[in-house]
């Protein structure tokens, strides 16, 4: 069987990244200052953001230039390749074309070093010494002490206790590029030492890991704080995924009608989208877009729209966003990354004006669709990764019922090398669903804050 | 600071592999059946091995044409990149200009899957339904699990103990890809049963591993067994990688004038450097070739050059190579992938003529090497890897020195994602050196078998 990776030359790695905020269909309603509730000023953040990320995330020109120091390391793995999924179409038979974009060949093994590299180049250019971060299942943590690493500064990463204790290799990497990793709850901060003090056994969560991070951030004079979705200026950086799949697609010849990519806080999913959702918006065309997120921590399909903050403690930005509650615990899913209980206010916002719809799955039939793709198509997913492919593999389904021969693009976010012990489990069948029950959907609900004047 | 990557092509993908047979200084000395001492025919392989394997084990040809279906399963993941090391180069200050092929882009994570995909191939084109294989570090079996998911071949592989047990996650890799994995002695053969009733705490060795995949496939009509080292036809797939690394290194406009690989069994040094230590021996180049080993399993600078069974039963033929006996076990350092008693008879007769040079370092200073290495190129080298590093460090180090302008190449191997845990120890200051005591060599030699007529 031929293989299809359609490669882009070095050259064509793109010079900008993409900025949806001038195409949506309304504007963004503003954050929020986390005390008063007005609307926030790019100075509220400027103790804990470089000025160049804050004029990003509140830029509206449509392209905004990638600088050439953050280019020349996108060029260690960049661009990555897109294939054709030809081996998963024959498993399937199914007429449909399955693409994917394989984001796992950075040396993080993910897509987060595109933004955690631009991140720490911005930060170093501002004069910051170090930077404080949190990671739930350790992608974001890794790429950042990396990033960290290329332009020489220090890295603090909280991780959320639970995946501290289940993957330690995640901490041992983030050593490797000099970082210094904390499980979270820690008695480093006041938020730290308040939640072990009334529970010791806590697993952890990221809004308390963010908490904590922000803290540290604080306390610190040279110390700026970065966070690996959520905000606008993510998502920016991760749009050369999609501005790199709009030109390996052209070479394909193909347009695709279905995109999809997993969703936890939203930055590979908007990584990889937003080109051709701005696509989609000015030139009405009809492309699908889908999210694809967990059961145990279903946001874009059961939260409501509405204001929330992004941590346990309440210490971010309230950001309109769909949501569970910044009080939501998840369950204890393999794919940790998508343990959030919140959304980027971007993709709320299109998922509200209906640009893009989102669908949620369960964990063993994400596994069932890891284990055919890592059987036909080779690489490994990470079990966030394994949502997108499960989503894809259901769209192309439905093209075998209806012979239809739709054209699918879904983003691979990561490899699964180090979160290999979810597929021990599944295939000793040990692994479990877990669906959110509406009781623990209620209690963080009542966690949202009010808002004055709101 | 500029990113030097030198990509090919997909057109520029080898047609070919290199045999260097035609160019040895002399002959390769015959294998011997291990029963008579004879000299072996191919007939008597061919219950182990698919004839096409078996001629190009004793092929004179110079190039031996891939195949298409390979070539088109090599395109997942090849060419390979090679990188400039800047970075590196700069934190020695050395005027030395540092190269390495980056093999740890394959979804198994290493080199390995070059000859697995051609040997699962072959053995799928003679109706082979199952191979037998045996592992030590895991990247080998890991390989050919994969490539036997592709050609739909079931595979079992026997793993060494100890691997076993501290890298499951090399386990759940190569039963993600639908393999069978057992802890290696096993109950399923003779040779394993006999060890355990006498060393039931053995940690096992691949002398032993290799015995018990033999036997695996001597017991199973539909089986046929694979190497992932040592015989000429494994060393001959892996030239893909110095074929590529040829074209590569005149696009940058340089010729090396040192070529470096780690070694073990010798295929990924071989891969690397026989296309270059062709051109030495046909056009009288001084490239000087360097094979870097362990201390603690020393067989290129510290064994005679001697017949020896290949496995710890005496199944295998009888191979004139360096060797530490096949009775050596060595001590249990991380870089579970160089710790065979063996060598290639190709590479020890290039060694035995002066074509090539080895040297051999310890663990602690291989790791300080692949630390820097992580912290100036970004990739987290497997820890065989990380003694080609340190043999390229020690070269660029002289070149400081003496102030020469030298082009250095080395091949990157693996990445070291899956063995972390070396990391953690050594990150911590639990790491320690094993040289070999004169004693175990002095045993090990003891176990070098009397050739009749030899």
């Amino acid at each position: 069987m031929k293989t299809e990776r359609i490669d882009l030359p070095q050259h064509e790695l793109p010079c900008k990244w993409y900025n949806i905020a001038p195409d949506l269909p309304r504007p963004l309603d503003p954050p929020l200052h986390p005390g008063t509730g007005q609307p926030l000023t790019a100075s509220d953040l400027a103790p804990i953001f470089p000025m160049a990320l804050l004029q990003q995330e509140m830029s509206n020109e449509p392209f905004i230039e990638i600088p050439d120091d953050v280019r020349e390391v996108y060029k260690y793995y960049r661009p990555t390749p897109v294939f054709r999924a030809r081996n998963l179409e024959k498993a399937l038979d199914t007429p449909a074309h399955i693409y994917y974009k394989y984001e796992g060949a950075s040396p993080a093994g993910s897509h987060k070093p595109n933004t955690a590299i631009a991140q720490a180049f911005y930060n170093k250019q501002e004069g910051i010494k170090r930077l404080s971060t949190e990671t739930g299942a350790g992608q974001w943590g890794c790429a950042l002490s990396m990033a960290c690493s290329i332009f020489d500064l220090k890295c603090a990463v909280y991780m959320v206790r639970i995946s501290f204790e289940q993957k330690p290799y995640r901490r041992v990497m983030m050593e490797t590029w000099g970082a210094e990793c904390f499980p979270s709850p820690s008695e480093r901060t006041a938020t730290g030492r308040k939640v072990l003090a009334e529970y010791p056994d806590t697993p952890g969560s990221l809004g308390i890991a963010i908490s904590e991070a922000m803290e540290d951030c604080l306390q610190h004079d040279d110390t700026h704080y970065a966070l690996g979705s959520v905000l606008n200026h993510v998502m920016l950086h991760q749009t050369v995924i999609g501005e790199e799949a709009l030109k390996q697609m052209e070479l394909a010849g193909e347009y695709p009608d279905i995109i999809i990519g997993c969703h936890g806080g939203g930055s590979n999913f908007a990584g990889m989208s937003f080109p051709f959702a701005g696509r989609k918006l000015r030139e009405g065309l009809n492309t699908r877009i889908i999210a694809a997120e967990p059961q145990a921590s279903p946001t874009l399909t059961r939260g409501p729209f509405a204001y929330d903050f992004g941590d346990l403690s309440g210490m971010t930005p309230l950001l309109r966003m769909y949501t569970l509650g910044h009080g939501f615990i998840p369950a204890p899913i393999h794919a940790g990354g998508l343990r959030y209980h919140g959304a980027a206010p971007l993709v709320s916002l299109l998922l509200n004006t209906g640009v893009i719809e989102a669908q949620a799955f369960h964990q063993v039939e994400c596994y069932e669709a890891a284990l055919l793709f890592a059987r036909t198509e080779r690489w490994i997913p990470a079990p966030e990764t394994s949502h997108a492919i499960r989503c894809a593999i259901t769209e192309a389904e439905k093209c075998k019922l209806t012979g239809e021969k739709k054209v699918i693009l879904f983003n691979f976010s990561g490899h699964g090398l180090l979160d290999l012990s979810g597929y021990d489990k599944f295939l000793h069948g040990e692994l479990t669903d877990y669906a959110m029950p509406d009781e623990d959907l209620r209690q963080g609900l009542a966690s949202l804050p009010k808002i004055p004047g709101g």
